[in-house]
């Protein structure tokens, strides 16, 4: 028991109270005005901007300023960041931004964001309140959208890699003979816990597989066929030798949509080999599993709705706000198990604020949350899930031209095949030296981005550097492709001299 | 290499291009206007509203729909959201909200969110982008601010349990005397792993302990003292017996403020111990980091600078919107080396847009992320490093005072020492039987927020329900206090007759 507790001197500077609220809220009504007024404009002409442009020294000044210790009006804060942040984005909403697997937001979630700041929803789910609503209804119509099982349990978390993280952790509970979670990963007593997927699988696999203490060593990643799927046989073999060896096969991550072409593994070979092994299949749908809301498209994820859990961004193809992803697992499965921890402090009552009807930290890492949920459930309220399954096969079909584009051209060669949005491609000439042919295409990339009229990224295809373009942008049109070829020639037969 | 690919068939239905953009750019600068206007209404009154109200049917009702297929005009749905959401948040922005550790946020970030939401920067570090330098001064500038050396390393995360898990994984790393990325943890060859924190520590870190496949074995709770430090004499004998029984001391974690009472453990004590016995010092400083900004009581966590790596959340005693968390790690230490992958599409470039100076996925779980670090960036501008100083000063003004009159109110008890901003306490009366009272004040909480003036939320100290007020509010009055007390005890009178 505590011993007794003396009357506290109270500090009388501090009895003049005050806020953080502003001083004059007309005038800040004002200012958000402006703010409107001006991002409408920056996001209706984005397309007429460059793509990317350096900072200038101007702004760099900026980032290097020490520690404000004394406040500064809102406007002229806002000034700055109109002068030296608004122009110098990441871009992914313009439309010629094709870089990694950057979505491109939706100007509508304004309304959204605005309303998720000015609530600022601690969103814990024990809270009997409408953030907690809005998301059990956003996790159901995803689980529609996905063809998941209405009783899959769900969470939204900051993107792909934490879904993936989550999902493959779910796994090693199923999979452990033992209390993984109070003994810790245990190959003494125990045998090893193995994880499968191809070489394609992206680099938040491994190293989800290394913060769960299983190892990067314990994730086998089995060689791709041509066209960069999973090859199934020699996941046989390895699960075989696996099984022979004494070490437990726990999970096989299936890719549905690899980060560098697209590629789909064959989901329900996947899904056969895992039942029969009892094997937990996970699918890391980062972009990919969208398609399934693309009518015409969504055969070619077919199965993936046989997986035992599944890891997706919001904020890739859904064109949501960042930072939004999503993992969904199979009902009755041990995601709760994995999570689960509840202390007096969070405890739920059956009446008042704390009655909420569930906890969403019971599914994953995070207590107190954004409401990032209203983005998404705003968004498809207002679009209706079909227009994204529109823009999903919108930006496949953009794909398949910017492919027959390369294909005709006599001065690029394609360089993976385009099994759903991703393009990859580089620039030939027979003169140049095959040391520099890589060479000679990075350094066209460095140049259309510095020309500011496009933005893909690269890959690396079996030692080959690759222009790579993945389209999730539902602003990027037809001639956009047109533009990128024509650029993309000029900029390599200008730079010939230089290379041969 | 790729066999042949050939020409691909265009789908003929998806050559008139649409795109999420308004179709009437006006209209919907019109729409921003009215939210912004709803939405200062909403922030400049919050306090007139009952602090929590249960959802009535019509709302229940809405969020039971099924999936949307198809959209609905911008207006209707943000009516939806106006009618059925606003009214029904989780309400940390209420001046009498007290639950949890729940942060006010700060109305100017409305302007930082709208910003956030147009540019919606995929922020990675490697663009060379102002989003990238916004993030790495934010970081400089919460170094100065806790007193971290201007070479640690740091990572805007979702929140604390997040931070804390980076924390933990980075001892880890420091510890093991093998590749414990590459082979897992392994217990077979190598002695255990034990990380070290007092029985009042958060439940996440219990979780990043399972997660990180340590075990919660390996977390070793050691006793606290009557004001709910850790014992540290206890931590001694439970080193020294873990290295005579062969395992290693990996990490010590200490409470910059425990979740229940608020309790600072003895910090330059832990501090010695760690470096007498070369163990790594962690702090959960999840909102007692912040206490660092204020002139008077930083004296409260001095020697929080002395640990490797500390954790701590902007969205809680910062007021920053949700949710923004933050780890910094002492230079030298083995951050990088536990989280950096780099597969060659997320390649760094010399020049163009991956030209960026940092990576920050070699920091932490994510890749894109939102560009958050904005907001706090904004916020620390607008109103200055030194006004946040005052205002956590003022909370913990707030919560002596709130002590004093708990301790001068017969009805109540004060159940723990308040060594910062959290109050416990409770209602007593000689005549409530022993194994009645935990219930009775249970329910007295509960009616205390089905009144809607205030919301406190509960604490289990040494088998003793407390009714817990954290105070993280720059909008709380003294006098809010003062009518807390009032209707606590005159809710607890009425009930006394059910009770005896």
């Amino acid at each position: 028991m505590v011993s007794p507790i003396k009357m506290k001197k109270m500090n009388k500077d501090y009895l003049n109270e005050k806020s953080l609220d502003p001083d004059d809220w007309d005038a800040f009504n004002e200012l958000l005005y402006k703010v409107s007024d001006d991002l409408v404009e920056y996001l209706k002409n984005v397309g007429e901007r460059p793509v990317w442009k350096s900072l200038p020294k101007d702004s760099r000044k900026l980032f290097d300023e020490s520690l404000p210790r004394t406040g500064t009006e809102y406007a002229k804060v806002y000034d700055e960041v109109k002068q030296h942040i608004l122009p110098y984005p990441t871009n992914n909403i313009h439309p010629r931004f094709w870089s990694w697997v950057g979505g491109t937001g939706t100007p509508s979630q304004l309304i959204a964001d605005m309303v998720i700041s000015a609530m600022n929803s601690g969103s814990l789910g024990l809270d009997e309140t409408a953030s907690t609503y809005v998301e059990m209804q956003l996790l159901d119509w995803l689980k529609v959208l996905l063809d998941y099982p209405s009783d899959s349990s769900g969470l939204l978390v900051s993107g792909g890699s934490m879904a993936n993280l989550v999902g493959l952790a779910v796994a090693r509970t199923n999979a452990a003979q033992y209390d993984v979670r109070n003994d810790g990963i245990d190959i003494k007593n125990n045998s090893r816990l193995i994880y499968y997927s191809s070489t394609e699988t992206h680099s938040c696999i491994r190293k989800a597989m290394e913060l769960l203490g299983l190892g990067s060593e314990s994730l086998k990643l089995i060689p791709v066929n041509n066209d960069y799927t999973i090859n199934i046989d020699l996941l046989n073999q390895a699960i075989e030798s696996d099984i022979e060896h004494g070490n437990t096969p726990a999970c096989i991550i299936a890719n549905v949509g690899t980060v560098n072409t697209g590629a789909i593994d064959p989901l329900i070979e996947l899904s056969k080999i895992a039942k029969k092994q009892n094997i937990w299949l996970h699918s890391d749908g980062a972009f990919g599993a969208i398609t399934k809301l693309a009518k015409k498209s969504k055969h070619l994820v077919e199965g993936m709705e046989l997986s035992d859990s599944i890891a997706f961004d919001l904020h890739k193809w859904m064109y949501i706000q960042y930072d939004c992803g999503c993992v969904l697992i199979k009902g009755g499965a041990p995601h709760k198990e994995t999570f689960s921890v509840i202390p007096p402090y969070i405890k739920n009552f059956e009446r008042g604020l704390a009655s909420g009807p569930i906890n969403f930290s019971e599914y994953g890492v995070q207590l107190s949350r954004s409401f990032k949920a209203l983005r998404a459930w705003m968004a498809l309220k207002i679009e209706g899930s079909d227009k994204f399954g529109e823009l999903v096969e919108q930006n496949i079909n953009q794909a398949k031209y910017l492919t027959n584009l390369v294909i005709k051209n006599q001065h690029l060669e394609i360089l993976s095949p385009t099994s759903l949005n991703i393009v990859t491609f580089r620039y030939i000439n027979k003169e140049i030296d095959e040391n520099l042919i890589n060479d000679f295409n990075a350094e066209l990339l460095m140049r259309l981005h510095e020309t500011g009229k496009h933005a893909p990224s690269s890959a690396l295809l079996d030692g080959i550097f690759s222009i790579r373009v993945a389209i999730t942008n539902h602003r990027s049109r037809l001639d956009d492709f047109n533009k990128l070829v024509d650029d993309v020639v000029i900029i390599g037969n200008n730079m010939l001299e230089d290379y041969i």
